[in-house]
């Protein structure tokens, strides 16, 4: 049997948890991922373009473990009332091939998005941030938000969202969480005054969420949204007075805010700041942008995590998902075994 | 909702249909996807070796549907009681990138590689092929002769297995289908008088079960056995003296019987030859080879097949594998609804 959690599993269990005990777990599971990142077996996420989106797999292994991904993409979604990502993985055992586990991750994909940026801004952002702005308020910002009050103590929140509904919905959703939320008239006012600024907006073009005169020194930038090719948020300039800090350079140089630079644009890989091999933030003034695209190993990070909560709980079921036949050479022979779901035996069916 | 196809569904709905009926379904879809071979996007299977065995997947996509296949490959599971082979496929919607379809496909890759097998002699062997030979009676042995009796009408078998419980439960399962079997003591006892010639060893070598003088000529070789790098089953020789037909040539350069050739050693695709591009079977004279290592393709065929065939039955179930939140930029208000499995509410649980 392969344990399964659905939908209503992941959120009972998130909130049996806390969500914000959640994500800081999370968070933990992927910083250790994070740190032995040269044992892992990687490579870019397998897309399938379509005219409204793409459908992608994005595996991942350490040798005893494999995980996958399936996720997609579609912006339109939101205008047919169905949801711009949908997601969904699988963990599985290396000896034996075997799948382990079969999780929803479309719940938890926010979750770990969120967990990474946080996890990436404890190394990076300046330990005396306080404001974080967030511009963009679709489905990943409430989690953005919690994961860095979980992680880094942020509560005063200055948001911004050109739909007044988007935004209705986040203050909603957060002002009994702790948070002082300020609500601003523009992405420029919103920015005033941040420590961090966090750009999640959901349009798949060119954008300019932020421009060069917008950023000032010392500031992190968590640049959410742009992921994928042509899904861009900020200015060339803010990237060329920002260093940059990446999850996996060769994804990253094509989905992320970088696929504006040539192909040598200097980046820092985040798992080496986080192993001490390569230096974070050296100074007070130094502007850090975190380009997050979302790598396949935060995704095997969650599986993983899901697998080890879930663990005695009533958060998941059982899946008749692999086929056991008492003699592995006779997988026939399970086909001729009175099924539950017929009256008709198999061999009376055969027209001999 | 997504609609799940177990393994008892998956047993259930093939005894329902009838396995003979079944696979004719079946080889139709397949054969009417290689129809329209120039539609897809294809690409070799993605793989992840491991000392123990290898996990695949198999992405296909026509621009409306999207399927992949998770497959492993472990000849080591059946010392351990467990199944070579264990498999599942997602079908979904291209233009929302939804799932629509989660099937197993342990049960279900049997019979698509049977029914592919047979399609192929169906535009391969000569018509008046009547008795076949059969090397190697494990877990995929009897859909290959279920297959070929309901396409091709061989009701004559003779088989061989070094291993005689194997060989037993061959017979055990098919003695009562209306097949004449004769048990051989050698393989070059097994092929004598055979006019199509099926390998399907499950050993992880380069064996060989066909040497050059045990093939004679007219014969049409169904090479099924071979499947991956370091696996063959065929002397080469044999490959010399036969013409080639593949499914997708990257791949099966790789993993096929012809990884003992040249890359530029000829082969035709056996799409062309089913749309009539390509000659297939020219003379009596003639040793025909079908390398066949498995496709994406065929997966994509079968869960459009089981999709259609489980429609308006039982044999399926509903997972909530997808979030749906009444408005899509508000994830986060699913965590904040009161989950079924827990009494804590989300907020109570999150530390303000």
């Amino acid at each position: 049997m392969v344990r399964y959690v659905g939908v209503k599993h992941a959120t009972g269990l998130v909130a049996s948890v806390g969500i914000e005990r959640f994500i800081i777990g999370l968070a933990q599971y992927i910083e250790d991922d994070f740190r032995r990142w040269p044992q892992f077996e990687k490579s870019a996420r397998i897309a399938s373009h379509s005219a409204d989106g793409v459908i992608e797999l994005m595996p991942a292994s350490d040798g005893e473990l494999y995980g996958f991904k399936y996720v997609n993409g579609h912006p339109i979604n939101t205008r047919r009332g169905l949801s711009t990502v949908t997601a969904f993985g699988v963990l599985s055992d290396v000896s034996t091939g075997y799948p382990l586990l079969l999780s929803e991750m479309t719940v938890l994909t926010a979750l770990r998005t969120a967990a990474t940026s946080a996890l990436a801004a404890k190394h990076l952002a300046r330990k005396d941030s306080r404001v974080m702005a967030i511009i963009g308020l679709g489905a990943q910002s409430e989690f953005q938000a919690i994961a860095f009050k979980a992680l880094l103590g942020i509560r005063h929140l200055r948001v911004f969202d050109s739909d007044p509904a988007a935004t209705e919905k986040f203050v909603d959703n957060l002002e009994r969480l702790g948070f002082a939320i300020d609500v601003a008239a523009s992405s420029a006012d919103a920015v005033i005054g941040a420590d961090i600024i966090t750009t999640v907006t959901a349009d798949k073009t060119n954008a300019t969420v932020l421009s060069d005169n917008m950023v000032g020194a010392g500031v992190h930038l968590n640049a959410v949204g742009g992921d994928c090719p042509g899904k861009t948020e900020l200015q060339r300039d803010v990237l060329l007075r920002s260093d940059v800090f990446v999850e996996f350079p060769e994804q990253t140089r094509i989905e992320g805010e970088i696929q504006q630079m040539g192909p040598d644009f200097p980046v820092t890989e985040l798992w080496q700041v986080i192993t001490g091999e390569a230096p974070g933030r050296r100074s007070a003034k130094q502007i850090t942008l975190f380009d997050s695209v979302g790598f396949a190993i935060e995704d095997f990070s969650t599986l993983r995590y899901v697998y080890d909560q879930t663990q005695g709980t009533g958060f998941y079921s059982d899946l008749d998902l692999l086929a056991e036949p008492s003699d592995p050479k006779d997988l026939f022979g399970m086909l001729s075994r009175p099924a539950q779901q017929t009256s008709r035996p198999l061999l009376a069916a055969v027209e001999a």
